[in-house]
């Protein structure tokens, strides 16, 4: 089955695992890749972008167990990122090759800044190697979507010219990215119409784009773009990416459904035609969110539209009073649309095995046995404690758990702390080493979760340097959760480390050994290839 | 001296202080206020709305103390936001009175929905009531703004009536809100031709948009409107503001900046003209960040465009080769350009006060001797345990020091806290209450932090519910100084408290009593009128 020809809906082709995961400090292991990967599929994204397969042996196993066990007939098309280079678009295809329904994206630079400064290759040997290669990926799937890199700075011209080939060498989606966040709305809009009235067979293919956030345009950019005709939108998960990132898949999907009586036109449909741009199920925008930031550690703002904490907050004493009195005076869209609910209390000491299961199989968690019996004294040490137990707090808990037991490395066992404004910071830690050692140390810091990174650092001789530390609270009350995400560097490579506890303190010493081990791991799996890529 | 008429470039209208400060939980006092309204001056901002007199004791004050000492001859003009009521603008009047140069910001609402629901009242009347309030607010001040709340949901002949009148009774500047944050880009394009073409003395004023981000087209918007004629720009560092925030004032100034030489053509200007669009030292841009950000307790997220901390970082290898190779194949603008430069490290355990004060000056803080005195000290207990301070922790003491300084209410003597996997988190506090009494006592928790405010409130008797609670490192390095922010809601109004300390949990009790005192001087005040109001 093919989506092609165009559709009369947009489709989201989301880049999360992709150019999401390019952010610095953002790197994700495969489990997370997945869990993230069965997210989307529930929320219902055309495509999944699940990572650069040849980039490194990781990315391909996670573009290779996505595709194996999200990409099912009737789930998402699995996508592999490739240059424009054969051992790419080989080692795309076999990642991909599992998944019911698979693509192959393959980009090449095509402005003379790129081609002159980073490819050194003339305009005409690029031509030929993109039309070249869009075939030889051709030979390996149906599905080719192909992208001029740096599009938005490309001579025009040179741009109609190499998607003419591209399309006549097999390409099914052609993408157009804003790789350096570049463009207005109206630009944009004069970029399309100059393509659709310029390469002649350009109603072979989808037309997408991929705009860049560097000046706040992108969200603008892609529905400037979707009034013209583009039906694919590749974007992210609270618009994470390089840089200041990517057009945010929610901001695109809840503009195409708040103002759908607008964008009906663009798409030959009456006004008032209640049918969804697009396919995605809104009601799992929050949790999706709320995933996405607390795995890859990329905080979401308040004030961030649609998901951030303040986006239906109405603070002013004459908007809450508009509310009260009709809610539309000052809201153009309903909390619920996006799966903001109140924090609903499930769970608390009392509930048993049964009742914490059967609430994991309605938030989309799968657990074998092993992992629901770890994730299970977690939650009544937690209950133990805390009088609620909510629906995000075991959201925390079965993401620690389950990433704690695919973590190979250091283990920690045990933490004590003493701090405050007279006294002298001091921790004492118990590690368990690879190999079976038992390790205790104490040392003395200038507050509390130095003294803890310090203990830690005298037991494991891994020198790294800490760039960034933050806490939120996972939910509201002052028994919550909190969740520490820290980013170490080690020689210019960053690894971030993650972990939730109601001790903040004790959290800290998890997260730092959980970035550790991916700086251990890391370190074991050293002469891999380092690659990777955005758009 | 006016700014009328028609200036050849951008005016930035800053709103940092009122729709800004109505971001749920960012309430500030006059002192951080005043701190923000210095930043703002020297960041070069055209005008300042400096809150809405008529609406608290507090907001009036605040309006009149930035009036005194910010609004200088060769300063920004001081507004004061005023609903179309007499004692709205007599209150503005009266705070804005001091500045050198002054405006009132006189606002109705003008849609359908809202004259029904909200105003109750018919559109005669509110034409009536409009041009009638922007007179009496001119026999007050030269220059006044007129806003017709929630323009572009109001009907385009009506919008263009109440405009004309306003515009006849002698406002000078008209603003268009886009309340709900509502419009596209091509709808804010036609919306401004209609104004151009349907109000026949459109050509005596300035005029201006206010886009609020709920489908993050704020910036796009704003910049469409430029196109069209539109010389101001209502904005807010980092974008806050009421739900999903206002157009962020960076990613205006930067993208006129950056794409110049797009710009330049709606302003008549040759297109290779150098010449800045804004009055906006653009260097100042990231400190201006910073000390919104701080001073809130709104985060910016990673990947916010300009200021986030993602902005200017590449982290595939491909970009990362490219940059190298050639800076411009995957930058459009330069990190000095806003101001972020390498954290640079001044000041050491063996600084001396004098040092201490001279890089206080540079940094733009005038400190009296009292508070000097407070802040060296601190400097010098931090530089003992820390062996670098830089320009940004000394930012975080002088904000801490002199908050702390002027702050009423209890009083944190002492902190002692033990924690760990294996114990029970236990603290130890001391306070000093507002009538002098000191007391001790001692609280378990879930973890330190739980433990702190446990402690707390067994002492004071305040009843509250944390509603967030974060953490954040100020500079890189794992002694950095961590800043706490955190919420509390009391009855359905929220304070904010921050603090920094090397040690969180210490950082924990200081924010804990700092939003507590907040919460405290409120309780004190109350009877207090408790209007807040966005556009």
């Amino acid at each position: 089955m093919s989506i092609h020809p165009s559709p009369d809906r947009v489709i989201i082709f989301d880049t999360t695992l992709r150019d999401g995961e390019q952010s610095p400090g953002a790197t994700l292991n495969v489990e997370e890749k997945l869990a993230i990967a069965h997210q989307l599929a529930l929320l219902g994204v055309d495509v999944i972008e699940a990572g650069f397969a040849v980039s490194s042996p990781g990315d391909f196993e996670a573009v290779k167990r996505i595709a194996e066990e999200v990409g099912k007939a009737d789930g998402p098309i699995i996508c592999s990122l490739a240059r424009a280079v054969k051992k790419d678009i080989e080692a795309a295809a076999a990642a991909v090759k599992p998944a019911a329904r698979s693509r192959i994206h393959v980009f090449i630079s095509s402005s003379d800044i790129h081609l002159k400064y980073q490819l050194r290759k003339s305009r005409e040997e690029v031509l030929d190697i993109a039309a070249e290669m869009v075939a030889y990926a051709r030979s390996f799937v149906e599905d080719v979507e192909f992208s001029p890199m740096d599009a938005t700075r490309t001579d025009p011209d040179y741009l109609y010219q190499i998607i003419e080939r591209a399309i006549a060498a097999g390409a099914t989606t052609i993408n157009i990215p804003d790789t350096v966040g570049y463009n207005t709305p109206k630009e944009m809009e004069r970029l399309i119409q100059g393509i659709q009235a310029n390469v002649p067979n350009i109603d072979r293919v989808i037309l997408s784009v991929h705009t860049q956030n560097d000046l706040g345009l992108a969200t603008a950019n892609a529905l400037a773009a979707i009034e013209h005709g583009v039906r694919q939108i590749e974007c992210t998960i609270n618009g994470i990416g390089e840089r200041a990132g990517n057009t945010a898949l929610e901001e695109i999907v809840m503009a195409l459904e708040v103002r759908k009586p607008y964008f009906n036109s663009f798409f030959g449909r009456a006004v008032d035609s209640t049918e969804s741009l697009t396919n995605i199920r809104t009601q799992e925008i929050y949790k999706s969110s709320r995933l996405v930031s607390q795995s890859t550690g990329m905080l979401v703002q308040p004030n961030k539209a649609i998901v951030g904490i303040n986006a239906f907050a109405h603070e002013s004493g004459i908007h809450q009073d508009g509310v009260i009195k009709h809610r539309e005076t000052y809201e153009i869209m309903d909390a619920s649309s996006i799966g903001l609910t109140e924090n609903q209390i499930v769970l608390g000491k009392h509930s048993g095995r049964h009742a914490f299961r059967a609430r994991l199989q309605e938030l989309g968690f799968e657990l074998n046995e092993d992992d629901l019996n770890k994730a299970f004294n977690r939650f009544k040490e937690i209950a133990d404690k805390k009088k609620e137990v909510s629906d995000w707090d075991i959201e925390a808990i079965v993401r620690d758990e389950t990433q704690i037991a695919i973590e190979e490395g250091f283990q920690l066992e045990h933490v004590q702390v003493t701090c405050g404004d007279c006294t002298c910071p001091t921790a004492t830690i118990t590690l368990l080493t690879p190999n079976g050692k038992i390790l205790t140390d104490a040392a003395v810091g200038t507050g509390p979760v130095d003294a803890v990174y310090c203990t830690i650092n005298r037991l494991v001789d891994i020198p790294n340097q800490l760039i960034e530390f933050s806490v939120q609270s996972v939910t509201e009350g002052i028994d919550a959760l909190g969740t520490v995400n820290i980013r170490v560097r080690h020689a210019d490579r960053i690894f971030a480390g993650q972990a939730s506890d109601t001790d903040i303190v004790v959290a800290s010493a998890h997260a730092y050994v959980n970035a550790l081990n991916r700086l251990y791991r890391y370190l074991q799996t050293q002469g891999r290839s380092s690659y990777a890529v955005a758009e």
